[in-house]
């Protein structure tokens, strides 16, 4: 758990990972920087901030270490890197992350055409993550996000013995915490509360992020159904930045700003200025000039006498 | 409680008067009643069709009448319609709707700028429609919605005494439910579930329905917090019609396909065939080309093996 003292939930960024990711378009280095920057100041404290692949697969992200050389110069900001392997790893560690995320499919169609492993291959990747963790830098945390873990758009269902099982073999290989992704946006709020639930019976304290997608409008609504169950970490995006190629016009991740409002209006702390967050938008915008971004809070503003923490107390 | 035995919950559509009202141009009489007769055959059995206002104040209710009698055709649908006063319950009377809302505001300030009238002249109101309805046609239900009941542009806080005061109030005078109205998107799901709870706590099975906006992008999260604490009539709006003026951008009421899509996900049954209900949206279109529609689940389509009331229940 990063929660630090005035806060009771952590808001976990994912826009200059998971959004990038999405985003034909190569962000300027000096903007992704802007950006963090922003965030950083509106009291973001942890950002998931670039993955570890081959840039020729992703030039999006060839510029991850220096990405993250500049995000270690902010206090306070826990600096996340996602990895599908250990090479990834290795150069993750050596660019110096704080936290490390391996994305493990519960999903046995999706496993092989994201990583092109099976779901059992990629639990011994998380033992051989960790292993190098232990090696190099153990004050390293490494996460494994179940993905894929409410549904599929390649297999349809998928069982919740799998995702649970798969959870607690991270665990035992090595992870920290595993937490649940709804990769391709179908979570509804009676599912997520049961998984949860089923996680935290199994593994406990190590069980991690709720990672939603808003995809069919129901992002906030999972995640208000994970806090009900004691979820305390969620991954969001800064306007939603991740769409999804397949659903036009539907927005990708959890927008940050509206997850900030809703929880600060419920008076759960997240530690984050929603003005100063919104503000953050422009430096994102000026990095991908035309790129849609997503939000009502933004676009409404805050509510007449809404005052963080304080309102509807 | 209009509940059917084969729904969980009942959504009751407001496109028609609460959408339209906050359209500046004037839907054709025969694209509304398209558009019904596409709601109703989607499954949708309640719909406030119109409000019975002077027409040289709202010209887009000027046919309310002829709506009304449309829609009373159709077999099973409850004819609803909002009337602001004694003058046009008479009037909604005489055209045979089978439910009157009268919207009461919790603001003292929004009462007085939305009606010219007190919060204690409104309930007097309620009082003289109950015992027009009695005198009238004994068998059509009376609702008072409970408007600005979690916040207000203009007064910012409305204390919650004061709402489930003047429910109770309402229900005193001779309504059959109250329900609380989310006029101007401020609500959060703490505060939903708190006042909820309280409203059953006052007045019982006579809680009527949560009226929900999205204008931050909470109001799928605050209907599930209704529902949470056992609301089951849920105020939608086919493409999130309702749009408010003072927050360009941001759409309105909760959006009705993405309600549904919720409930339907979750195996709480709402009636309404989501496939049809998205194919409403072309009268809807129709009648007002250029008009945006919101909705996430019509932008991304179903979700892989979907299938109503069966994946995930």
């Amino acid at each position: 758990m990063q929660i630090q003292p005035d806060m009771d939930v952590l808001i976990s960024e994912v826009g200059p990972r998971d959004g990038l990711q999405s985003v034909a378009r190569t962000m300027p280095t000096a903007d992704k920087l802007r950006w963090i920057d922003a965030l950083h100041a509106a009291g973001v404290r942890e950002i998931e901030v670039a993955s570890f692949v081959p840039a020729r697969l992703l030039p999006q992200m060839a510029d991850a270490a220096e990405v993250v050389r500049h995000a270690l110069t902010l206090p306070g900001l826990t600096v996340m890197a996602l990895v599908p392997n250990r090479r990834g790893a290795e150069a993750a560690l050596a660019a110096g992350v704080h936290k490390l995320t391996v994305p493990v499919s519960a999903s046995a169609a999706h496993s092989l055409a994201n990583v092109r492993k099976t779901r059992e291959e990629m639990v011994e990747e998380v033992r051989a993550i960790a292993e190098l963790r232990r090696a190099l830098n153990p004050a390293v945390k490494l996460e494994a996000g179940i993905s894929t873990a409410f549904g599929c758009t390649l297999q349809g269902e998928v069982a919740e013995d799998d995702v649970i099982r798969l959870a607690a073999q991270c665990i035992e290989a090595g992870a920290d915490e595993s937490g649940l992704s709804d990769t391709v946006g179908y979570a509804h709020p009676a599912q997520v509360r049961r998984l949860f639930r089923r996680l935290f019976a199994e593994i406990g304290d190590r069980a991690g992020a709720a990672h939603m997608h808003n995809t069919r409008g129901l992002g906030l609504a999972n995640c208000l159904a994970a806090h009900d169950v004691g979820v305390r970490t969620f991954d969001a995006s800064l306007g939603g930045l991740g769409g999804c190629p397949y659903a036009p016009g539907a927005s990708g991740n959890v927008v940050t700003e509206d997850l900030v409002f809703m929880f600060e209006a419920m008076g759960v702390k997240t530690g984050i200025d929603l003005e100063r967050l919104i503000a953050a938008r422009a430096p994102l915008q000026a990095g991908l000039p035309g790129e849609p971004l997503y939000g009502m809070t933004p676009e409404a503003g805050l509510s007449r006498g809404f005052s963080q923490g304080v309102l509807h107390g």
